[in-house]
């Protein structure tokens, strides 16, 4: 099996990009501290069409050197916002119909496995520091809560592999629409 | 939704983790790069039961505080291996009759959207350098590829993201089955 050069790809242009459909979600980033997370999560918002990334409170924003790094090139091509408070980023999106979706271990969270989108719905995947979790505040804005399942010592993904988990979902379900 | 406490989430000592029966898939490194990278595949590994991760090449081996750092003590809890050769590790897979599947972008690629993980197969995923991805002679080595089908600019996942996606989907598939 001969590995693919990267011009046999399809890769989009960052022009070519701007003007495909989107999926229909935003990823919110609240308070993540690493920028490598950061970056991480744009270019798997670039992979799986993100409609926008909104970077919030201390979430670092580009162009930074540390978010370059792991983001290569993907803050070109995926749509971000920077908001200095998560809740007038989730109070914006409310008022836009989406449907926020916390990220999270909480009481009357559901399932990852179990978590169907709905069609004709544009969802707000909300995700939070990488210690102490979304916001207790920013949850109860939440329509819903979802949780990865785990097994194991830590129960505690890596925010960049939960989000592109949870994006994963979304472009695979989508993909199956079409 | 109030937010779970540390203590609520069911998270096992080192020694239960020992004791628990592993998701049936071991996960390959060859010559990753970034310490960071393998730190976080450490903690996916732990939340999603692999059996073991194999270290090959360039790819760091614990304990260093790079890995630390984003595995979080999972090098604790998930076993490991070092090979020099990761044809090697390889070999000694074959040999112990697990099935081997590179994740890369090649000819005759199956997508992971059409991966249906057989019962009583052993796998062992392979994920390459964050440039240059699995070698060729690996690849050659392998019974399938897999690729994780995207779209956008890149079409370049970060390794940690992918290798959590691909473990996300064979614990997935073995939580259905109980």
């Amino acid at each position: 099996m001969r590995k693919l050069f990267n011009r046999e790809l399809g890769r989009k242009s960052v022009e070519q990009f701007r003007n495909l459909v989107k999926s229909p979600f935003v990823i919110v980033l609240d308070n993540v501290r690493s920028m490598s997370n950061t970056g991480s999560v744009f270019r798997s918002a670039d992979a799986f069409l993100a409609e926008s990334i909104y970077l919030c409170g201390i979430t670092g924003v580009p162009p930074h050197p540390e978010i370059r790094k792991t983001a290569l090139g993907a803050t070109e091509s995926v749509s971000w916002k920077y908001f200095k408070k998560t809740a007038e980023a989730i109070t914006g999106l409310i008022s836009e119909g989406y449907r926020i979706i916390g990220i999270e271990q909480a009481e009357g969270a559901i399932s990852l496995n179990d978590f169907i989108p709905e069609k004709n719905i544009k969802y707000a995947f909300v995700f939070g520091h990488e210690v102490n979790g979304v916001d207790q505040e920013i949850i109860d804005m939440c329509d819903h809560v979802i949780e990865i399942p785990q097994s194991g010592t830590k129960h505690s993904l890596n925010i960049a592999v939960s989000a592109g988990i949870v994006m994963w979902e979304m472009y695979k379900s989508l993909s199956r629409e079409i």
